[in-house]
């Protein structure tokens, strides 16, 4: 069982982490060696303990083929059709595997795609709904097609060839490309990262069916230790005898602005009533653009910024959310939250244009900034979250630090826009004392300086406020 | 009451229609001064009888201003800021009064209109779910918005400033027109007819508020008399002692394939164990794009085809839904289906390709053909209506007359599509016997006779099978 062998990871000893002001779960100062998660497959049914939300649809589900039977099914999948899967693909094999999409139990089949396209939301056998906007689909060509014929199940292989799953009870079905990203985004504007890298140039057909997943996904990239399941986390939640999780999805350097609102929740929460509020900062691991801070340099600038103490070892979990990014605004703001009550999160933060960008052919945001926030509340599927609205932070140059905007002195409010850190951090030039800790800020600015000439032309604007 | 009002209209009763053949309600043959539905307010809370299914949100709403009170609102009216509607606004204004979208009480607010993009569904205090998919919204320019100012009602005018409604406690907010064409017809391509007619040219802002209507709708056209509400509908039905109510939205002319289709399906609701199930025939008679055949030529034609005695008058009751058209495919179906629920039907027809037309751009439909009915099966909200799948119907060689397609005999079919027909039709040559009744054909022919040949030139697909 995975709480076993997890326990085996000493993250959860400061002592052993020797750099006792960071609240990593676990610390990048582990050794290498403790880095990894030896996990095991866990059975699909797993006991939820009182005190933490429900999974949607009453369960977490996990894909993993059980462990004495890997080699048999190995073995089955031999004989079986390929499908190579992307980058991206394989983010999504491993974010079913986990449950971060339960009750899904695999690549969506044409219900599913249907009912998340029109609905952003799935009806369960006994009528409730879950919610699910984001279509998490594999797109196969007429080739492909072809060549698995009239077989029920499919293998699928990374860029090796290596075996990571199988999908059974495959359905295949026209993958109506113009459709789903007017549905998704709202527009078929061309210059829509994830469509581009995803959609344009793929297969006119979607595979669905149930994933069977060999062992876990690993990317070998140092961060591994850092992606922890759903039932890892809501294993350290019960470790830590949380009452309440709150959640602060991010995909951006962490300044003090963010800290001070998390915070600050935790603040609020207690207030309310709650013992032991535990934030779990969750930083989005998969797929972003190219003109966003890579993970690696992001985990790099969280862990800067958590030694400097801004936030509670005791009371932060600090994990990657393993879901590729759409910029798909408060459509995608609803998968963000809905994982994360999988997660066992009972409070989602939301912020200005959640999961929004630029338009990206008409000079203004895509989304309505206040879009994201009201779809969130009122999204089928999400009434068992706590949905708190951002409060918005800024440089209070009378105290010189950041803290929450007052509109009736406006004037002494500093906004530090995304493009002005950029110039200043391209310029190794430091912002307003008080903005950022010094550490998280030399993270950026030896991002910035470690790109070359060509790199630094496309990243337009990195770090919005 | 309307009920009492109506109950001095004839248009039930046989005897008085000099055509006995047709099974209109009212008739075409009645006098026109009493073609006139004489209709008064409700009081907003309508009683409805056992047997019926329930309208949307447990009450159909009535938004006419009581007769005691019209001449009090048309005075407070004066001083308020005006909005002028177009046509297709007053056909919405039109469908809102008389209940069609209960529990909607007027043109979306925000949250409404957000619910209805991403959801096709609103949420009820009680958490229930009614079906929603089209935004029902009114338009205003910035000028007017100005105009407008703090006041929080404004009159609603027609084009001769004439007063037809009051909008009150309203809210402006933004128009996202490309976010609304994306989420509602699945692309933003140019040459969607409802978007070209009603949103390309329309404001920047959306107001939404209570309508109150000053008095019943009336388009002089003729017709008005053929548009029962669904109250009206609803004690037609009770009237004849319906047990079942299955509804047929058509924008074509009717051939007997189609009449075919409503007969087998009486015959199956019968097998099902009802003792008396009443079609609903019900063409829609708001705006429709220029290659559509007009609603007064399709009344005609839908006349002479059922005076031909092919459905039972007995059974059938013909009346028109006011609703303009969007050709939004899957999103609409779900909106035609949810206002026949309101006008008590449980059970609705779904053909092929419903709301479906021809991509405007590229060489293939809009739609997959098969969405409609599926959508509409998992749509929020018509959970309570039994979907009715259109069974294909063809002409058969072998019988000289329309039937149910058998694949196992396909050469003994013929299909007779679209541009088939209106070929014939401009040409003035006959379809094969039994694929339409004569009369009904020769009103295509004359419609077709009677059009410029510019007007020609713009019908390119009149009568889709």
């Amino acid at each position: 069982m995975a709480s076993t062998v997890f326990a085996q990871i000493p993250f959860q000893s400061k002592s052993l982490n020797k750099s006792p002001n960071t609240h990593f779960v676990p610390s990048f100062k582990l050794p290498v060696s403790l880095s990894f998660k030896a996990r095991t497959a866990l059975p699909k049914r797993f006991r939820i303990r009182a005190g933490l939300i429900e999974p949607d649809g009453g369960k977490l589900v996990d894909l993993h083929v059980a462990e004495p039977e890997r080699e048999l099914k190995k073995s089955e999948a031999a004989s079986l059709p390929r499908v190579k899967l992307t980058e991206i693909d394989l983010q999504w094999v491993h974010v079913l595997s986990e449950g971060w999409a339960s009750p899904l139990t695999g690549f969506m089949r044409e219900p599913e795609f249907l009912q998340t396209l029109h609905f952003n939301s799935l009806r369960l056998d006994d009528g409730s709904f879950v919610n699910m906007s984001v279509p998490i689909v594999l797109a196969i060509d007429d080739s492909q097609k072809a060549n698995i014929g009239e077989s029920n199940s499919v293998a699928l292989v990374d860029s090796d060839d290596k075996l990571i799953a199988v999908l059974t009870d495959i359905e295949i079905y026209k993958h109506p490309k113009e459709e789903r990203i007017a549905r998704t985004w709202g527009t078929i504007a061309p210059g829509l990262p994830y469509v581009e890298e995803t959609i344009t140039n793929a297969g006119n057909w979607l595979i669905g069916g149930d994933l069977e997943v060999i062992e876990p996904i690993k990317f070998n990239d140092g961060l591994d230790r850092f992606r922890l399941s759903p039932i890892e986390l809501r294993q350290e939640f019960e470790r830590r005898n949380a009452d309440a999780v709150f959640a602060f999805q991010l995909r951006n350097p962490v300044h003090n602005g963010h800290a001070l609102l998390m915070t600050d929740t935790r603040r609020r929460l207690l207030e309310m009533g709650y013992m032991n509020p535990i934030l779990l900062l969750h930083p989005l691991g998969g797929y972003t653009k190219a003109d966003d801070v890579p993970l690696s340099w992001r985990m790099k600038q969280h862990e800067k910024v958590l030694e400097d103490g801004v936030l509670d070892p005791e009371t932060t979990v600090v994990s990657i959310f393993p879901s590729p990014m759409h910029y798909a605004g408060p459509t995608e703001v609803q998968w963000h939250a809905k994982a994360r009550i999988n997660a066992g999160a009972n409070f989602y933060i939301v912020g200005r244009d959640p999961a929004g960008m630029g338009h990206p052919v008409e000079k203004r945001d895509l989304y309505d900034a206040d879009h994201g926030k009201k779809v969130l509340s009122m999204a089928p599927g999400l009434e068992r979250l706590n949905i708190l609205p951002f409060r918005v932070a800024a440089y209070d140059k009378t105290q010189g630090k950041m803290a929450f905007f007052d509109p009736s002195r406006a004037q002494d409010f500093l906004f530090i826009s995304g493009t002005k850190m950029r110039t200043l951090a391209k310029n190794k030039e430091n912002p307003p004392a008080g903005f950022m800790c010094p550490g998280g800020w030399q993270v950026l600015v030896e991002y910035y300086d470690s790109l070359t000439p060509l790199d630094k032309g496309r990243t337009r604007e990195p770090v919005p406020a």
